[in-house]
């Protein structure tokens, strides 16, 4: 029988948050590759007759290349096994998931790509940061801190004058350096910034700042995500009462319509069909 | 007892695609309120004994404002009900969420957000298309086809010379008029697209072609995606063998651990702990 490959998302870390799908072949799986940062709640959840393996960058002392897991990925499906290459969040945003594709495809070696829930998903969920707003932001930017380092600082200009809603995956920890390139590219000083540590995890930790104030930041526990900002100002009820206006609730419609959702289902519902 | 508001999003439509969260609150929740986009399939799994109620702008002869839904949340919940607000794909992104979360404080009502697979996740891993990629994109943008034939065209060339992947929501059915303004913001004509309808579900048809061609676009059942990128070659097995180059396949350490993984699980693991 041949194998098969199903690069698999974990999403955010709560158990969960895993799709359903998710679940249902890791508990399947004859061999489970995984990230360092899918969490140890999840991995629980493998069936126990399947062999694990860490294949991440802080696996022991080892380190693993790509072009090695690829390799593991292809002859392991040669081999007749049902793998599930498990990463944190989606497979496809900086999961390198391309790169696999594109080995297993040269290998002709049959695969699935299963969504998950990316983690500026999860960490805006904690955060109550909506990440698109009629009114502040109608554009998500989800880049990495690799730009905020290396050779890429063009790009960040880019974004500033859009009214975007920035995540940045991976920022790392120098906020000085991050401060300053977001300042530089055009951001204004006084927009506000979250650095969401472990989302949706029982470490979870929120720290609210802003561009200006970024470099005063602590180093939160890994994974955090950054996110910049005028959608950030929702994550924090207090300065949402002064920066929005709400409009009135509209009693028209809705009134009528609450009372018929607060009648018992029976007398609007036939069998298991919902209401148009 | 107090209700609750749980701000939940359903994925792209396929139901496997759900988190496991929002399976079981649809299967514990009194009341649902959704959008027109949530497929049968998944409003099936909602609890036979909940109130469910299509508040998507489709609904019947009837237009919902915002407003009335804002107000049908907060009624239901100061009634007592566990109240699910089903959105398609996540609630945070181009989901109005924001304006739900705003009223709901207000009137003090607590709520939970609950992430879910965003459509261009769903899109992506069902074309194929990795959103990121080392060698051809480091940065994702999700934006709505509002700009496209809205105000803010501006925005567009903010993106244009990024080398970011682009996913317009909603792009709407004039292609041509898309196309030239991809191609007005700096896009150019030969970089690829592809237009992705109803993905994840039985009903799904991906369209491939270039921003130039674009145009001439078939016109497919909504709820599609446009996707605008280098990235989208790799959607095209044919295309990719020319397009990139893998490195050779490492048998360095990769062939011990292939040996190590094909034995059998118990001579590895003890107990229900993965191998670190």
């Amino acid at each position: 029988m041949n194998g098969k490959v199903f690069l698999v998302g974990a999403g955010p870390g709560d158990p969960e948050l895993l799709t359903v799908k998710a679940l249902r072949l890791l508990r399947g799986a004859e061999v489970v590759l995984h990230d360092d940062l899918v969490t140890s709640e999840i991995l629980r959840l493998i069936s126990p007759t399947a062999q694990v393996q860490n294949v991440g960058k802080r696996c022991g002392t080892k380190t693993i290349r790509q072009e090695e897991i690829n390799f593991l990925l292809v002859t392991l499906a040669a081999a007749g096994r049902q793998v599930v290459r498990l990463k944190s969040g989606d497979p496809l945003i900086f999961g390198r998931a391309g790169e696999e594709i594109e080995a297993l495809r040269r290998a002709n070696v049959e695969y699935e790509i299963v969504p998950g829930v990316t983690s500026a998903l999860g960490a805006a969920a904690a955060a109550g940061i909506p990440l698109t707003h009629r009114r502040a932001s109608s554009t998500l930017v989800l880049t990495t801190g690799n730009h905020a380092s290396g050779n890429d600082d063009a790009n960040w200009g880019q974004f500033a004058a859009a009214e975007a809603t920035v995540v940045v995956y991976m920022p790392g920890s120098n906020y000085g350096e991050i401060s300053g390139k977001l300042t530089a590219a055009g951001f204004a000083g006084e927009t506000p910034c979250a650095i969401i540590s472990r989302a949706t995890t029982s470490e979870q930790r929120i720290y609210r700042t802003t561009v200006s104030d970024l470099k005063r930041a602590p180093s939160l526990a890994s994974p955090t995500l950054l996110v910049v900002g005028e959608v950030v100002r929702f994550a924090d009820q207090n300065l949402l009462r002064e920066a929005v206006t709400v409009p009135a609730l509209s009693r028209e419609f809705g009134d009528a319509l609450a009372q018929t959702l607060l009648s018992p289902a029976e007398t609007l519902r036939g069998g298991e069909e919902p209401l148009a």
